[in-house]
């Protein structure tokens, strides 16, 4: 599973030694490795600095840092720096400046700040990626490539442009075919050749107003940034296969769809930088969406913060034990990696005032260093108890890039579309009942889980619809919501009346769908008794082969359903027409994991998160208690040993506030 | 009156059959004719359908289905297709696309968004009006012409700034003359040819920064559009004389000057979009208003949402009985028509969550179609029994287009400048006592008023000063607010100390203006009595004639005049120097009224709008409860009968909540 | 000290004649004569008159003019006219306008907007300089020159990019050199030739996301604007050696560092416009900035409001004795001049609606010319009693320019980094106990302070710490905050740990520093009593030689020292790490003063503010009572007469609510 020769858990992160004198680079590395850092990346941003010229390289004083890193018996995975091209390359080629959704030429500066689609571009990275592969590819540090930075941009110029057309005759073969995938009838928007297809900015408003030529553009940047990212990563795979090829996925990562990207990659590599106002269950739902861009398998955190951020409005200080936590949580959901950005602090730039395992003090005097060193034992410790590890989920919650854009695209029903915040709202019961769930790509096998939650599968597409019908028949239980069924891939609504392909295993359809205001709810009654509220979007259904489980109780659609279920075939449907609040939720969530037999992984009391991985040396339980109280857990029968500090445990256990155990069942 | 001959209130909307295949086209024309539609709007889109590329028409298409409508005895106003170019045309000449007003060059895309000066534009927009007019004009269904669609783009391309500066030439003739009006020798702004003059853009920030330039650039977008309208309106005209020629005018109205446009066509058409959050009576005061665009004569509504909209932040779905009375309101204010913004919902783009007559399941199964049924069997019954008709006031609001430019324009005395929001505060208390109101243009005929209002008429033109002078001398009462008497046509200071050309009617000027923050008041006394509170804007007057009906309770101008009257000749000129709140306004009003014997329709309690129209067949009054509560209304000794259930009534009836009466006087 | 022969308070201020005829000017020049009116400023908007086409100038209205204001025997400061410059040459010479941080080339309108570098703008501003030199310099009305009107455009033109790559050239030599102050290893922004540096716009976001570039090209604006002020400064000099040529500072004085442009000029002149909802301190202390950047002596108020303003949000007339409270305030704190903005008030454009000595009704029938009158005659009769006065302080607040762009560019620790607001925190509890301080420019003699305060001193430049540190080893005592000593001048985080060069006078390091969100606090405690509250941000510090004074109530840094204070050499230095509520500050620095005998000008109770003045007629005292409430002050044993009204008085006396006196002592 791991492309490293022995397994273990890969602690360290971005290091940037070209800031440093020689003295700092030697103090820096002895405290790394006394932290238990045993990989590092890099040179990010090094570009500028190793090719001061077209084609005139100086890698000399890397090689020399790389000398030291292996003397101090790290491994680093060797980052090609083509995420910030030198200034001397945007002066001499603008094109590889990119055009802003303005329509405005960029200027040199900013990082990730290059057209993806241009040709010089990609031919000065290959360039680059050659002579790193070349020169690197058998030292004996070098764990794996890590291709470029966040990719991310949107650029807008005029070979972009073209691209797009070309993109557009390769999807479509005829414009008579994009001109009926694209619906163009509707306001008029017919083309004759493809060259009359502007790109969406905002220039034409089309980038809000057109989803269709909008949802096309972000396919197309997607392919584009893939592209982009192989024309380094081949070359690099080239020069060592056995070594993994990846980049590290920003941490916001809604533009790029990663679902798509990551499968060219060996491994997903993402960057996790939880906001201190995060449910604690939020990082872990994107933790798990990871995951499922990585197939299952297990994936990469290449960035965490050690400390504070600068970028947020108010960059709260990790609480002690916190950084712990957010290292483990990853570890929990799927990651062999608790990477750190960064290593030392920068003197300089926009992010100066960014956490960092060594501080502005430069030794190893600080709480964060301390903290970072006693996880760097501990993990240590670990060794490969649950590397490679891989998580069973009987529940599975649909997850989709395309329906996220295409929803938050969407004019109307309501202003309030946040599709990443909804889905949530489905995960963190099941979260908060320790039951693992699998974000499930549309593509997946479906016949693996008792349980489905489709939360607005507004877009529907490659059947799909079918898949779940048939998952339904198949004696699943399905769960789907409002906003479900709408459109097909281009955002049209082929389907008749929703929820389109699943009208007959949902066995109803929605006539119209009331927008409320924050302030706004409706409730929830079976018969005289209220089961709490709901609101955003309030679907008026008329039931088919359904049955009403719950109804409205205000406004003039009082006592229209607003929970349903379909026996249909083997298994279940059950629809929701508005937003249930948690406890409502909570409740029906319950009776569906109950009807199929779904047990959670352990009962606890208290904010305590519950996950396990498995690999062939077994099972491995995460329990981190999020919360400023004692949590209790009841392990049941079995007996557990405490792998940090080799306890064994059985029946009700306690965690203090704050506190983490990772647990191996003993076999007694 | 109307251009049809045997009148009857017209019912329909927008038809896009150039989305639809056979069958389903077949299947609506089926579903609307059953629901009462009798006039449908089309093809509003299709101009890249008709004119595949320049010169070449494909029109079979249309041929047919305006056979297939004919066929169902619908009628239909035929739209040029000219608010959206084709693809084809914005890249073959760049030079229909405009330039907004941060400079940049707009690419093809969106609608509406063309530069109204292009002579290609008008070229080939005349071109396919022509073809249009040639091959329909003597088509059974033919109702009329509808040009365009809701005008309303600003261009700031090269051509645009040529064209405004000959229009500058034309009015000011020199350019000493347009120095003097655009009073130029504030901040040093002397031109020295009418060539120096630049468009108000973001690039010099004269669109906000010099109020002066931009009144003259909004005045030129009116006469442009207009010309741009006459381009193709004289050639349909030409081709039938008796048919009426218009265009439907945005529901918002601020940016073209609707009092100067509408006299150019035949009928005043405009889209009637109310907000969940409006109160009742605004969308009244804005029919009014399109009353009064129209010079008293009927109009039409063009466009109405069946249910929710999607572009609202929370777009709510209509209540059930909401279209009816939102349809009825328009009728009781003036309209002949109660048309629909759209027959089917689209199936892609930004409006496809936007309500229609019929929705995504494509049948009549819907709360919806029911409802608008219901309507068309209604209006239907009622026949031509108000058609045509007029309202007779005795009260007047004056409004005036130019004055919101130039109010909103003016930096101080506050920001919270929102004049028509202002003007509705004056237009409410008669709503509520069932008072009928004319909107009154500046150069109407005054005399037919007794009691005159005008909110903030700030700009002062044409004599109209001199014009309320002699209403007031000649017997009138008036009522005058802060803001009133500042600036001429020019948004020049030229009247001395304010209100300007009122000081001698009113009795008094206006010595120092306080702003105050929208959480600050000061109160309106008499004497000891506190009527209630005031804000937004005190004025600090000095009385020449006038006397003071009440005074400020605080703060360093407390016992200064608040609401001051002045005899002047035969009739009194009131003002009131801050904003009151609701009830203290309501009472001064019932007062003015009363002095000139202005009797209310009926007395009515609870939430009910009542308004009446008159044609050749009587008097038609409508009573619409807009309330969730029973309303009552006293009709008195008379006797009235519902066209709408053939019931006779007399003395004081109940109202059901949401129900609408449409009564015929009985001459029993 | 004056350049006027015989010291008096100047009373007046802009005159824009060019806008009247000449029946209004008359009858204006006698109602300003008849105010107190002594000093005019003109022509300052009228260089499009003054230069119809380029080269021919028109000046007879000038001299006209000029000779009705010398025979009401009026001064008057002539300003050159070069803050708007023609249309024509707009048209003629684009290069002088302006491209914006969007990139945009400007169009033509406004005022300040031309691009201070360019050739033909400084060509031509030279020229109307040298006419208006020669033409006016021995005309007796004249008092001194008035350069251009308040700069502060930032341009980002061709010229602006090539003259920016000149000036780094001359400030770093090498590129070297440049890549090491910059620290271009952070995020590889290596440039190999100063013809890569480009301008920080919008277009490459390093404005915001660089601020060691954004820094350096605020310092090249600023250095161009003083060479555009000098460009006409020199002419005027040398035209007439004793007169003072200045320009007027904006009261936004942000973006250009004026510590570094008044040196330039004879005398700072600035513009005071003090917010209804400003603390009277806060215009106090801008006051103070600017006799600090004018080195202690003192300056002109050259523009305030005689009445509301017409860009606020809410313009608020000014209360009764507002203005007088006003004008006294800036006479107070270091000015010889009251002058107003404006005379007349405009009939047109953008600032119709600012208050005015002359109102629109053109006579002195008005509250506001009742009380302009009775200043002007206060002012008469206060001669040269203060004129030239200069104000001894025993305690400095540091205040830096450089400093203030540094930490709001500075991406963290908070959003919420307001500097100017910030040091009115600590400048607020001085005013309120009638403490006269000195703002204090870094390379200031610091030997003349007993106590100083350092609010957030982050960038350290120029030795400013070891100055601080031979400060309190020579027995002063320093009070230094959060967010000190971070960067150098280049925003280069070198010092090793914070506070930087402070760290050994302060005798501790700041370990984290944590960001609080506004709704957050925590506590400040001594032992087991709670002092108060404290937010924004919270130091965790580590004491070296300190001790902690109190400690945090909150948090797991409860304990942790928020204030400390160290003997060093002869003094001490005092550190707090969160910022404290108001009335722990207050008790705070109150101590300090105590521990090195600072006293009070005067004891009072009420909201009555207490400066002093000095010149070789003595100390003048200025008592101004800004409450709704009578105050008290304890004048001590001395006599003391009130100048505005002859009395003498003594011990504890009464200042009426509004009410101001100016006190010199008696020696009885």
């Amino acid at each position: 599973m791991s492309y490293i020769s022995k397994p273990y858990i890969l602690f360290g992160g971005d290091f940037n030694p070209e800031q440093w004198d020689r003295q700092t680079l030697e103090k820096d590395l002895l405290l790394l490795k006394n932290a238990g850092v045993n990989t590092l990346t890099l040179p990010v941003f090094a570009w500028a600095k190793m090719e001061p010229e077209e084609g005139r390289y100086e890698f000399d004083w890397l090689d020399e840092i790389l000398d030291r890193i292996e003397a101090y018996e790290m491994k680093y995975f060797l980052a090609t720096p083509t995420c910030a091209q030198p200034a001397w390359m945007s002066k001499k080629y603008p094109e590889v400046l990119p055009v802003d959704i303005a329509g405005r030429k960029r200027t040199h500066g900013m990082r990730v700040f290059f057209c993806y689609n241009s040709p010089k571009y990609r031919e000065r990275a290959a360039a680059i990626a050659t002579v790193m592969a070349e020169r690197y590819k058998f030292r004996k540090g070098l764990s794996g490539w890590h291709v470029a930075n966040e990719y991310g941009t949107y650029c807008y110029c005029e070979n972009c442009q073209k691209r797009f057309r070309q993109w557009l005759v390769e999807r479509y073969g005829t414009i008579n075919s994009l001109n009926e995938h694209w619906h163009t009838t509707f306001w008029g928007r017919q083309v004759y050749s493809f060259d009359e297809v502007m790109l969406p900015t905002e220039l034409n408003d089309d980038y809000r107003f057109n989803p269709t030529v909008q949802l096309d553009y972000m396919r197309f940047v997607t392919d584009s940034t893939i592209e982009c990212y192989e024309n380094e990563a081949r070359i690099l795979k080239k020069a060592r296969p056995d070594l993994p090829v990846f980049t590290n996925i920003s941490g916001y990562i809604k533009k790029l769809n990663q679902f798509k990207m990551v499968p060219h990659m060996d491994v997903a590599g993402w960057d996790n930088y939880p906001w201190p106002t995060d449910d604690p269950g939020f990082p872990a739902m994107k933790h798990d969406i990871m995951r499922a861009a990585n197939g299952g398998k297990s994936y990469y955190v290449m960035e965490q913060s050690p400390n504070q951020q600068n970028w947020q409005p108010y960059n709260k200080i990790k609480r002690p034990g916190e950084v712990r936590r957010i290292a483990y949580q990853g570890l929990a959901h799927g990651s062999d990696s608790s990477m750190f950005f960064q290593m030392h602090q920068s003197i300089a730039g926009q992010e100066k005032f960014h956490g960092a395992i060594i501080g502005r003090n430069g030794d190893g005097n600080t709480r964060i260093y301390r903290e970072i060193s006693e996880l760097g034992e501990e993990l240590a410790r670990l060794e490969d108890r649950f590397v490679g590890g891989r998580t069973q989920a009987e529940v599975g919650i649909l997850f989709d890039w395309e329906n996220w854009w295409a929803l938050e695209l969407t004019s109307g029903p309501t202003k309030d579309m946040d599709y990443l915040q909804e889905v949530f709202r489905y995960y963190k019961p099941l979260y908060d009942m320790n039951v693992p769930v699998d974000m499930v790509h549309y593509q997946d096998d479906l016949s693996k889980y008792k349980v489905l939650i489709a939360p607005m599968l507004y877009m529907m597409k490659d059947h799909i619809g079918e898949k779940l019908d048939q998952f339904v028949k198949d004696g699943g239980v399905l769960l789907a919501t409002y906003m479900t069924g709408y459109a097909d891939e281009n955002d049209r609504c082929v389907f008749g009346a929703y929820p389109g392909p699943l009208r007959k295993a949902l066995g109803l359809w929605v006539e119209e769908t009331d927008a409320l205001r924050p302030e706004e709810e409706n409730t929830v009654c079976i018969g005289d008794r209220t089961l709490g509220i709901c609101g955003f979007l309030c679907d008026l259904v008329q039931l088919e082969t359904a049955k009403a489980e719950a109804v409205y109780g205000q406004d003039f659609y009082a006592d229209r359903p607003v929970i349903t279920s379909n026996k249909y075939g083997r298994g279940r449907a059950w629809y929701i027409a508005s937003r249930l609040e948690y406890k409502v939720l909570k409740q029906l969530i319950k009776g569906l994991l109950k009807s199929r037999r779904v047990e959670p992984l352990f009962e606890s009391e208290g904010q305590v998160e519950i996950a396990v991985r498995e690999n062939k040396k077994g099972k491995t339980y995460f329990l981190i208690n999020h919360g400023n109280e004692t949590a209790s857990v009841d392990l049941g029968a079995g007996y557990y040993g405490n792998l940090l500090n080799h306890h064994t445990m059985q029946g009700e256990i306690f965690i203090a506030a704050g506190d983490v155990l990772v647990l191996m069942p003993v076999h007694n």
